[in-house]
């Protein structure tokens, strides 16, 4: 029997994508699933590549196929999936074996997964792949955490498999336990922004100017030409181009306008909430895909408060602008919680390695990642990417330009909700004196919760306390 | 030995309020603390109270005191100091006694305790308090969850002790395991929303208009005596209005500008995510908290992004009319909470109750909650707070003042997360055909999890199916 390098285990879209990949590499590749049959279905379907894959059929025959120390790449279903495989797995496996989990697990369950397998001598490293199944297949971004160890075996096959940024393989190993999961978690959180961001540029154009969608899809195109230049750009300009095979209209318009989600999103800002962050565009993002199920409501609202909708204009240098700086703040408070997670779980993970891993492959992908890499790299103010001297002249003008979109935008009853948060943010972090003294003297008159002062140490009550007690 | 009708556990600032209050009210109350010592000094303090009080210097003593079925309400920190207690009690207490959690507790814990508690065959009631000490001293507003029979011998107490609105006893039973305490965590989110909208108003003011603390007092007061009037308004009147003994100064301008939270906040946001929902207002109070810590930042943030302050005007009809507008979308945001968690975990929460409990003795106590109240007991379009008739014309004219507001005040780049959120939300709410089309295609392209169409039904994919595999 041959000795496979890997065994991969789950044969869905992204579990077969990932198999061919590693295949064509070069590997011997072992595959099963949790229903045997699938596979050899699979193996035909593999063509020539099926010389590289061994089918096992059972946990005992993919066990033995595999050469230790054993690496094995789970890609099912995150949550109980998972659990079910690890215990029949983990039996089997000598100590030194490693469980990949590929899946987009909550990081929570990834770090609970490895302290218990590392009680047993069993390596557990949560990897997270992004790129969806063209990725998978191609060279998706690779995000690796767990023992350091486990990653020396896996190395070449995630290498060889990745996708590269002018020959620098897009994957690395992050940090301990769950900061593979963690980052691609947060990767996701900036793909809502982003995602969100595009739709409601489009929607400014819709239903403010009243545009075509290949208007809009044109104007995206020649954006993607230059700063705004990303995977999401390509594919939305592509997206309102396209026409609907069956009534010939562009496709987005017979699209309901009710957009699903799987939780990375929502985890990125319950992350960012736990860590005493906000990521507010993240949040808008995520509420505006909530509020979309919504569609009833809506309606019943639009009857309830009809818009009066005057046509407007936007400045297509205005609105590029915009985006593009709404994209950088994104950018900045994804990377703000991935900053406060790694000092939190002490993950020591590398932001500017981060930015380099996520230039090729991933959903994400953008001209922008070279300039944010390079941003870590140097020296930044206060340690954030949203104070990089390489961006701030694209954010100046960017939030000049977001101010006169949003304002005219409310005026005319238009939702930007990614938008105005992240001018919010964006204005609440460029203000020494903010109002939360006010906030702070309400929590002390009514919970003599106590206040700083600026003019002396300690804390302090205001003078209704003598007045309450 | 007297007997008690209930005991007391933890003689903190709230636990103390509390004791004297149900002392005063004529009912018999046996204390202790996990502080022994202390018993005695709150005894001695007590004066004639004391009469009615009974101080426990042990568990044991505590149990002999009480009349069965016991009931036995706790005022310590939440978390592991109420798990402690439940241990070092369940083994004294009988079938049917009932250990009450006063404190801010998490509902998750509150539903395992209860879960644990009930095996045990005692009760555990998760109960919310809301009004600081003074409230809890002269009458809070209570909100009360877990088995429905345990709330019998509790009653008598906790309304007597309760604030009243018109005479109706601001407390009820609001249904079982964690409700009360996921009430009392919403009704913590509402004000959240509530204060840092009003923090927003004085921001504008004092930054936007230069204008003196004490003017904005007044300015406050008199909105206090309109529509607006509400305890955090009257208090924010009166701290704007206060001098630092220290200083002669303002009392808010020798205040920092940072805002501690204890957690209910957060967690109202966490839920309402984790249940599909988004209480972006809440979120947006939340993230200002957060972002008021990092005061170097910020600085750092001013210095690199100055602002050109231009002054600005507001109309002080059109902040008025703003406020309550925002006032009413954080409470719809809350309710909306509050009623998808009601279905989630099968409480019957009766929101006109919730509404009418608040009225008095609470925090966001507001002339508005008479009028949520009996909203809720009308028709309501879509079960949904934001489309109720008697909101219609405030909703309206409201959001309209708060386009004028928002977009002068992003315009000179002056911080509103709170209300950019609340418009938000409503402009996204009031939207039949909204943009989630674009999110929805593109998540089809990248990731092929499908679409509905608005002209047929089951699920399809885009054009670029094809294309892609």
């Amino acid at each position: 029997m041959r000795e496979a390098n890997v065994g991969l285990i789950g044969l869905g879209t992204m579990g077969s994508a990932l198999a061919l990949n590693i295949a064509e590499k070069g590997f011997n590749l072992a595959v099963t699933t949790l229903h045997p049959d699938r596979v050899d279905e699979f193996l035909t379907g593999a063509g020539e590549l099926a010389e590289n894959l061994i089918g096992a059929k059972s946990a005992e025959e993919m066990v033995a196929a595999l050469t230790p120390p054993r690496s094995l790449i789970l890609l099912v279903p995150a949550g109980p999936a998972v659990d079910a495989i690890v215990e029949t797995y983990a039996p089997l496996l000598s100590p030194g074996d490693t469980i990949i989990d590929a899946g987009n697990a909550n990081f929570h369950n990834t770090r609970k997964r490895a302290e218990e397998l590392a009680a047993r001598g069993l390596n557990f490293v949560g990897m997270g792949v992004s790129g969806g199944e063209e990725g998978a297949r191609n060279g998706p971004s690779i995000m690796v955490g767990g023992a350091k160890e486990s990653y020396v075996p896996l190395r070449p096959v995630i290498e060889a498999i990745a996708a590269k940024f002018e020959g620098d393989p897009c994957a690395d190993w992050l940090g301990p336990d769950g900061a593979g999961h963690f980052v691609k978690t947060v990767h996701n959180g900036i793909e809502y922004a982003d995602m969100q961001m595009i739709a409601e540029v489009y929607g400014l154009l819709r239903d403010g100017e009243g545009a075509a969608p290949t208007d809009v899809g044109t104007l995206f195109e020649s954006w993607n030409a230059g700063k705004l230049n990303s995977f999401l750009m390509e594919i939305s300009a592509e997206i309102l181009q396209a026409n609907d095979d069956a009534t010939g209209k562009p496709v987005v318009d017979v699209i309901m306008d009710k957009a699903g989600q799987k939780g990375t999103g929502r985890w990125t800002v319950i992350e960012a909430l736990s860590l005493g962050q906000s990521a507010s565009t993240i949040e808008a993002a995520v509420g505006a895909r909530g509020w979309s199920a919504d569609r009833e409501a809506r309606a019943t609202g639009e009857n309830l408060f009809p818009g009066d909708a005057g046509k407007c204009e936007f400045d297509r240098t205005d609105l590029a602008d915009a985006l593009l700086a709404a994209r950088i703040i994104a950018y900045a408070q994804g990377f703000q919680v991935l900053t406060a997670a790694s000092e939190e779980y002490e993950w020591g993970i590398d932001m500017a390695r981060v930015a380099e891993i996520w230039r090729a492959g991933c959903i994400i992908r953008s001209a922008l990642l070279d300039d944010i890499s390079d941003a870590f790299r140097s020296d930044l103010p206060d340690g954030r990417l949203l104070f990089a001297p390489a961006f701030h002249d694209a954010l100046t003008k960017g939030t000049d330009a977001m101010r006169r979109i949003v304002s005219t935008a409310i005026l005319q009853g238009l939702p930007v909700p990614a938008f105005s948060a992240a001018l919010a943010w964006f204005d609440s972090m460029r203000q020494a004196r903010g109002t939360t003294n006010m906030v702070q003297a309400q929590r002390d008159f009514f919970g003599a919760h106590s206040f700083e002062r600026l003019d002396q140490p300690g804390s302090h009550h205001g003078p209704w306390a003598q007045k309450n007690s």
